[in-house]
């Protein structure tokens, strides 16, 4: 049994992690705290994995204090910068435990991760890609932090294999080509009663490739959560997404 | 039998329209016109309707003859403004024959000008609604006018209906959410290996209606034309849009 | 306001009904009943339309004794027979007020009725026309009720307009190509994480039409309960279908 | 510069292939052959690779000849059995050249390869996965051998990760499922204007997955001829799938 501790257990997101552990085979909950517990009581003897799962403004802080508590940790905040990477590598050479682990996924829907990762495997074969992400009209962000690193992912595979830019004739626009994130046009569609949704197309003369992942509801991260928290123990050091995770 | 004559008959549209006409069995083919032709070589003894498939620089020219002619005409040619139509309409008031009819159509595939009416009837029961169109990168305006016409719809119809602005917490946007077209939001993709294709994205709490029109060839607009041919002449005067010829 | 009074209430539908009712501007909860509570509470001094979300099998008693308390009724419930639909219009013709009303639908959700009606509209000008429908896999039943009637929706249509068979030269065939319901092939997919989704695909040379449907939790059926509650009462005698309360 | 000389260059796919092969940069037309012609004309003075796209009753004794011919072969004519592949094994031990190459590839749309070599890498992640092929109505067989490709290349994945069958509570079905292939239930659609199509749909609690590839038109399909000739020589024996080919 992986014993495991969620910070931000009164979130919605950490909410949802702590049913998710209670009701795996082989996880169990130790502590779950949220905005003002002491996370000092957070220990090896109490706890394999910490959660992490609260706001931008106080996960490095969180993060580092667990560092140092000597546990490791799954961290489903985001807004993670270079500098607080750094800071979390630096934490982590100098941990109570030489194999100590941290882990940070900018998504963990499954389906969202597979989308990315096929993406770059496809893009490299098409003339065309572009990225078109839909999602509920709450989001203050437009596109999402998804969609830009989708259309990364597309733009790196471009370019390892040597093509140039896309085929565009486009002459007059007043705006609706969308976004041009690193060479690769995404767009942002917000309708009431959608979630989280992604979709990459891919072109050549004649045919299409299409790969869409939905994510439906907050619960669609949970497997993800769970996979992350039975391997980050095996992956000594700082890794960053759930595709290194997946046997691909 | 129908006899119609075909002006732009060495086009890439005219050619197809010559097809269909002599395929047809109802319609015979009288006269294939080109650029240089004499149009008065047109008139009520070898043809019923004249269809009109060239370039906007001319296309007014060839309207205003043909009327003058005595013919019927289906105008498939784009690129029709407020005064062009108002010299169209002037001059089917002085017509030699007092029934004369003008048809225009900016879309003659049945499907696009049907997703365009099912999103004006279903507009008023969604709180967003946004257009997505794709096309080949051949293109040289972006959005289509397809598309800036649905958008047009939607927005008259949540007009008539007293539904507000589409809620949307967008704060920050590089561009991604694509272009507002009368409060509507419009995204163009442009991929090879697509020809023309709009998708009509409409939200509710709980619920989405999506109508998508697909037209993956020339030929796709070949029914639309027969059927403007078809009803042109019990239709004096100027028709505007292929949803008046359609039993809705 | 009108007084609402929920047969069913600790239902999951129910349920919802009941916080549909208190959340709307128009609407106020009188009763909530469930199995076992006595329906003469229901009258026309605390109700003035009754909602009814239970099980098929008490269901025609309920409205039979509804309508016999001389309130309007608007059922969720499914299983209705043409034999239990008639002794509903036997009850109504002696019912205590000459204007009573009983509306059913067997969907409440505005898009799935949109897509059937749509369906039914654009069916006459294709060659093609198949019914994809996808559930979760807990449902018993294959295809849905809702696929059952757009097939004859789509059926009726292209016998009203003449149209023959649908091309389809397949020779063998293992059970892929669906059932086969009034002429139309219907397919019923089962995947975790959906809801209840019904896409149309309509098909000429060179076009397609696609419909689809997308009802992501039972909150998508509330509009559409709320829409029902509020006119009713406006259309004495038995009503059947939400599109009979669209300005379609 | 690849010497290509085309078997059933006056078919619809060999008169496609000539076109691609004297369009591409590195590859030139040797000879192009139809039934009748006398295939001892080509020989490794005229040509490195034979494309061989004719029907199944000649296909074998075609890439035996060319086989003793002493060139590589890359074939896309369907209809390959076990005991034929058999043949062509024992003919390349035999064969004149000690790395003589042969090539076959059920489908060389790039798409549909890379959706079928995907859904074999998402299958093991997700609970319920389902394919919906979609065709124009002229195809005789149900489903497309690519269809039933990939449910074996889905239930392969989920044997191999252990995982059982899939959730389905159906009871009753009048054959709305589809065929099941291998424990994979598929399902095709006849629809007039669409050409070859095939969707993957694997789902989890909250989120789904979408793969689909969209082949318009058999220009579809050169891109993946040219890779095979490109290939083929490198790959010395029988090689069967274009997979093996990309670099994924």
């Amino acid at each position: 049994m992986i014993k495991v501790s969620v910070i931000g257990a009164k979130g919605r997101m950490g909410g949802n992690v702590v049913n998710a552990v209670n009701q795996a085979d082989d996880t169990e909950l130790a502590l779950a705290l949220d905005a003002g517990d002491d996370l000092t009581q957070v220990n090896p003897d109490n706890t394999d994995v910490a959660v992490e799962f609260t706001v931008p403004s106080v996960a490095l802080d969180n993060v580092l204090a667990l560092i140092g508590q000597g546990v490791d940790v799954v961290v489903g905040t985001t807004g993670w910068t270079d500098e607080k990477l750094d800071q979390v590598r630096k934490a982590l050479a100098e941990a109570p435990r030489a194999d100590q682990a941290v882990f940070i996924a900018p998504n963990f829907a499954i389906s969202a991760v597979l989308a990315d990762y096929f993406a770059g495997l496809a893009a490299k074969y098409f003339e065309s890609a572009e990225v078109v992400e839909l999602h509920h009209p709450n989001k203050v962000d437009a596109p999402s932090g998804t969609a830009i690193h989708t259309a990364h992912t597309i733009a790196d595979a471009r370019r390892a294999t040597g093509l140039g830019p896309m085929p565009d004739a486009t002459e007059t626009d007043g705006g609706s080509r969308g976004q041009v994130v690193d060479g690769v046009h995404v767009h942002a569609v917000r309708l009431r009663g959608l979630n989280a949704h992604e979709e990459v197309l891919l072109g050549n003369a004649g045919e299409q490739l299409t790969i869409r992942a939905d994510s439906f509801d907050r619960g669609s991260f949970m497997p993800g959560v769970l996979l992350a928290v039975r391997n980050v123990s095996a992956h000594p050091g700082l890794t960053i997404g759930l595709d290194k995770f997946l046997d691909l």
